[in-house]
């Protein structure tokens, strides 16, 4: 048994080597894996699960918001590029082009993000006041060619992602909504996910090209690390301006309407396995979990007629957890032991176990184990499918309180540069500062520690007190900013 | 108002010129629209929330059948293209290749399908027989360069699709399973999509490169030509062999799996909007149509208190139809005349509208139109709700009836060739024959006939008589096979 355990188990602590821990997780829970071709990755069913959870749950926020799917072409034209220079500035060393087959034809680039097609489209559709608000979301492959180490979910050639992309009459209807849409990134990261997020905007440097201003989610790793996770840009009419997109207002006179546009991508699974996996392997939160509980007998080869009886009743207590709604496993298979099946579950992130043998079966009763703790609770048939059910909504708040306190517990408010370089690098916190905002001085400071950068001015807490300065530079502090190494 | 309704109504009979009809329909009602990309379209929010539903459908039955979804590279190595030597003959001439960008990477393909990436994963994925069957479908957009003029849905250079691949421990589950799928293709179109389908075997001439057998659904437009709508192929072991999946087997020995791979694409949509639509624009089944229910209330802007009464009821009516799983738009605009909206709600091809106005606020009543045969019918509002989802039913029955007897009443049974050549070429008819099931022999067919090809042979009832012989070559028939023109 032994052996078989470490070949299946994860061989090194998170807290040792968490880029290690990271790559086996992903690898031995089957998560994803590399693919022969050089910088992208295969998401395999249990990582593709979480995926489509999150899209089931996003869709029906966006019904709600009123925001439609859409598809548009992977291909983009050239000179669309052009048309929007901060936008061709910041894609162009990442973007993979098509052969041209015969001349004439315009060269054609794979998307590594949509704004430009997509235009060009709304600048046909979009006429009067009458049309908008026009809100569509697109659910895409996404390629950029820059990227040759591949660290699957979070660094790929090709990732996944939704990017929606919206037009206002008004610039305070896109503001208001370009706020509205982080607010739902924080929602699912926090409720559906269990991962803590900090809304902000971006600092000039960091902004999206071609954007007026972009806010984004920050989640914040066990390693001190930042991880972007979702960002909302209010593109102004810079984008209407290129693509003519213009429409009759109520004035009956011609004007450019303002734009929005808000992604979030597969990075979001890293995020996941980072913030809640242990040593044994991946936790999932109960909400995103394809399976919620996995129900181990324990049986004796020694005793079939109690095995047969066992077995019997776990089948239907499988079916008891179904009917109320939950998706269980039952593992049945007769070359393994219990423990085996325990290390396995336990590293495919199953949020709860029950173990149930002669005993239980004799008790009616069974043994629920948390996988986020460990905890183990014993329960009586008669009261099984709530305690299940609160169970699983306990370890979704546990997840989400633990991520809390970890990322409370590495957050510094550093009085002096000094401590600031230390916290940030030698002892991987995130720190709030009093910034002067200027990207020279942002420049500096990643120079200096060898890759810090600012994260964001986080919502509603942003404004420096009274005669602060800059804790970099010393002239007139214009933000409190967070910054930390990231992802 | 005579005006506006040519504007955004069809202009030409579908009779009379079924390809500008099927153009102006896609485009009019918003379903879909070209783009600025060569070869490619934009699937607009009426036309994707189309393919959700296609997509929600089926997911739900591979969740039964035992089949995961996945997602592989877009990018495919060249050299995987020359590993099975039919499937590159196949394909070659179709793909797009990536720019290299340095010396040293191997040169990549956008997919213009997935076998041979996914094929390399699976030969690391299965070890033994206890891996088996695996079971994995992927829902991806895929591109063949070859094609230049757009016929959107029919042919474009990129289209989405799902994509099945699974691998079977023997050849009697394979070819179980591979007829498993494309009988879940025919449920999936007369079930949700009322498109009658002939399921049968694809001749050796059409089968797909690499394949031991393709199974087919072929779907019958009313202009006579045949829309390959979905296929089915057992793969034999000539993948496995050239990607070097082995399992040891239960005799511990090493195998050779055999392989089935099955796909539809966003071509369903093309033989959607053929099948049911007419003169006055789309007419979508009830179960797939987003919108169940259109109601427009009857106001007169003489008498605004009597309107504000019609709007507040109808409101009311909507909430009850929702309240029973019913999606309802209610097209309260003031600017446009109930006319413009009947023609507006045709065009988009909702099965059901309902006029309320204030003699039928009177009389606790509401007249419901179906889009399909215009019948009108008036029904209390007590009984509405059943009353709707009756009506629903029967729409969705009456599309996929009339869908049958258009497809008999062109499907003939020649007794010479001339007769063939006048009913598939002047007639718009699908001919069964009896075939020899020379490529050669087919091959003469088409070219003397200007495109008439062999679809397939029908499951069920493909064995000529005793002594039969090819209706065009005179040496023994070895099937009955269907001809027609296609798609």
């Amino acid at each position: 048994m032994g052996k078989n355990k470490n070949q299946i188990g994860i061989t090194v602590k998170k807290n040792d080597d968490i880029v290690e821990w990271y790559s086996q997780v992903v690898l031995k829970s089957e998560l994803a894996d590399y693919s022969a071709v050089k910088g992208c990755a295969v998401i395999r069913p249990l990582g593709y699960s979480l995926w489509q959870g999150i899209m089931d749950y996003f869709n029906d926020r966006l019904k709600i918001l009123g925001v439609k799917n859409a598809y548009f072409p992977l291909f983009i034209p050239e000179s669309f590029f052009y048309r929007e220079a901060d936008h061709v500035e910041g894609f162009a060393p990442e973007v993979a082009w098509i052969e041209r087959k015969s001349e004439g034809e315009e060269r054609v680039a794979v998307r590594p993000t949509s704004e430009t097609i997509m235009y060009d489209s709304y600048s046909k559709w979009i006429r009067s006041y009458r049309d908008l608000p026009l809100r569509i979301n697109q659910w895409a492959n996404i390629v950029r060619w820059e990227v040759k180490d591949v660290k699957i979910f979070l660094r790929s050639r090709e990732f996944l992602w939704q990017e929606g992309h919206c037009v206002y009459e008004t610039e305070e209807e896109c503001d208001h909504e370009a706020e509205l849409m982080i607010k739902e990134y924080k929602r699912l990261s926090e409720d559906l996910l269990a991962i803590p997020v900090v809304i902000g905007k971006k600092s000039e440097k960091e902004k999206f090209p071609g954007a007026k201003y972009t806010y984004t989610i920050e989640a914040f790793m066990p390693d001190g690390k930042a991880l972007q996770s979702g960002t909302s840009h209010n593109l102004g009419t810079g984008f209407a301006k290129a693509f003519d997109i213009k429409f009759k207002g109520r004035d009956e006179k011609d004007h450019y309407p303002w734009q929005s546009s808000w992604g979030f991508s597969t990075r979001l699974l890293g995020a996941l396995i980072m913030t809640h996996g242990d040593d044994k392997g991946l936790v999932l939160p109960p909400k995103i979990s394809p399976t919620k509980v996995v129900i181990v007998p324990i049986i004796n080869k020694k005793y079939p007629e109690q095995n047969k009886k066992v077995l019997e009743r776990s089948q239907e207590i499988k079916k008891s957890l179904e009917l109320a709604g939950l998706s269980v496993e039952l593992d049945d298979r007769e070359e393994y032991s219990p423990g085996f099946k325990f290390s396995h579950w336990e590293l495919k992130g199953v949020p709860l176990r029950m173990e149930f043998g002669p005993r239980d079966l004799e008790n009616n009763s069974a043994i629920l184990v948390k996988r986020n703790n460990n905890e183990k609770i014993t329960v009586s048939l008669d009261e099984l499918v709530e305690k299940v059910k609160n169970l699983l909504d306990m370890i979704q708040n546990e997840l989400l309180e633990h991520a809390r306190q970890e990322v409370d517990s590495r957050t510094v408010n550093p009085q002096t540069y000094d401590e600031f370089v230390k916290a940030t690098t030698q002892d991987g916190c995130l720190a709030i500062i009093n910034h002067c905002g200027d990207a020279l001085c942002e420049d500096e400071i990643k120079a200096e520690t060898g890759g810090v950068t600012s994260r964001c001015r986080p919502m509603g807490d942003d404004t420096p007190s009274k005669g602060a300065v800059c804790l970099k530079c010393g002239k007139p502090a214009k933000y409190k900013i967070i910054f930390s190494r990231n992802y």
